[in-house]
């Protein structure tokens, strides 16, 4: 959720019900600050920090963590050993972010609390293993014994429904939330979103770190150069520096990385987070009675 | 499900309360017609045959199943229009492969009876938008008014509750079926399947049609063509003849194409048709009723 979810979005999200998430994957550790500082002066509900690993301010932000008082962190996109135990060691509640079962386990017995399964159709980057939501979380589920979220291709009270169905104790929603009105991407990438259609987005720059974006004109770029061959040197180049920000919070949508999941398919409007809140509460309500009648 | 479902599968399923469904992609018109003849005496119940329509004989199998009296028609990766008519013509029910809604409407508005949506987790070949069953089956149950069945990545009754929480009416199950006694692939095959993992199948050969495989020697110079940005011409060359049947019936996993889902990485055991469907229904009921105690 970088570029996405600041603390509008993280506030919205804990006084409706949910567990709001600040992305720190895009800020500088003075940024985070503030957005902590102001997330709590805008809910008394709890609320977290997701921390991508591989961040060149991973470090600070756990510091940060710490002095600010944070009490739930989900960190992905690494390790679990590499921070697990600090962060427990202050007594803070810990979720990792996977894509396959060995990297849950492993995250299992690092002692996080809870494990994130995020499916192939989730947007940003991804696992290079492609497993789908369907069969990602029984696997992990299997895997393990700490309590599993889905994510990935959750926008609804139905993708909430079966993914319990599938054996989750909760779901972990991205792309439904950039498009709300509190979500602090650019007006004009949440309206991508809106018009985005089935097989507009797609996991590419796998010679990299995969990443699920939609196809906007630099995409075809790198499509270009992927089906020629293109080396990791010609692609880390035809990258080149704050692509995601420039798209999704710049609003440039031909020349960014336009992060986003498949089920942006889905997403027909830009909504205020309680409503998008209510609406999959009301509709994963609805279908459960209508299974529970089916024969 | 070439080379895998023949009369024995589709019988035993058809007797066991499902629809078995006769794979006739790998099949001469000769051995299809033995296999109806087979099933017919095997089983007093309903079964139909799948017919992929880029298939050469597909219009000789067309005949076929006409004069044969066949009465359900799964159709599959081609044109609903080019025999929905005819078969329609002839009373018989059709029912089309779909992998993304435009699709669907179009089969729908070719007269079809109902729509199987299949999700890129699936094995074989598979449509090029990526979309996986999460995001697919709502999308497609969106477009179309007539039933959806789900298909890719099913193989539990947790699984199906799933789909049908997503808004299926319905789910074909293949890859759990060619692990199973009755199935007609290689020994070897079969034992590949219950030995996959997660991540040891991957969507591939995307420059001609794409196919979801077992990443054996085969799948890895693949890979490797494809990487150094192999064109059309040279990956039919390394394609050749017949490499699904080399692979899946005559039992040569190094040199042949292993068609199969991401499911796989689920299967663990080789068993009859009937214990497999009664295996998914109970605990599809199990599911759904610890779901509606759900507060």
């Amino acid at each position: 959720m970088v570029w996405t979810s600041g603390w509008r979005l993280a506030s919205a999200v804990s006084n409706a019900g949910g567990l709001g998430l600040i992305g720190s994957g895009s800020m500088y550790p003075e940024i985070l600050k503030m957005h902590i500082q102001k997330c709590r002066e805008a809910t008394d509900k709890p609320f977290g920090v997701n921390i991508p690993l591989i961040y060149p301010y991973a470090e600070k932000h756990m510091e940060l963590i710490v002095k600010e008082g944070v009490s739930i962190v989900f960190t992905s996109a690494g390790n679990p050993d590499s921070w697990t135990p600090y962060l427990k060691s202050h007594q803070i509640t810990v979720v990792h972010v996977v894509s396959g079962s060995r990297q849950a386990v492993k995250s299992e017995n690092a002692g996080v609390d809870a494990i994130v399964a995020e499916g192939f159709e989730a947007g940003g980057h991804n696992g290079r293993e492609e497993t789908t939501t369907m069969v990602l979380i029984p696997a992990v589920c299997h895997a393990v014994s700490k309590p599993v979220i889905a994510a990935g291709g959750i926008g609804s009270g139905r993708a909430m429904l079966a993914a319990f169905a599938l054996g989750a104790e909760g779901v972990q929603i991205g792309s439904r939330f950039a498009a709300s009105i509190e979500g602090s991407a650019h007006p004009l990438f949440k309206q991508a979103i809106v018009d985005a259609g089935e097989g507009d987005t797609l996991l590419t720059l796998k010679k990299l770190l995969p990443v699920r974006m939609l196809k906007n004109a630099f995409f075809k770029l790198v499509q270009q150069g992927e089906n020629q061959g293109a080396s990791e040197t010609e692609l880390l180049e035809l990258l080149g520096k704050a692509r995601a920000k420039k798209g999704m919070f710049d609003g440039q949508l031909d020349e960014g990385e336009l992060e986003i999941g498949q089920v942006s398919a889905l997403i027909r409007d830009i909504l205020p987070a309680s409503d998008i809140l209510r609406n999959i509460w009301e509709e994963f309500c609805t279908v459960k009675k209508q299974l529970s009648l089916l024969k």
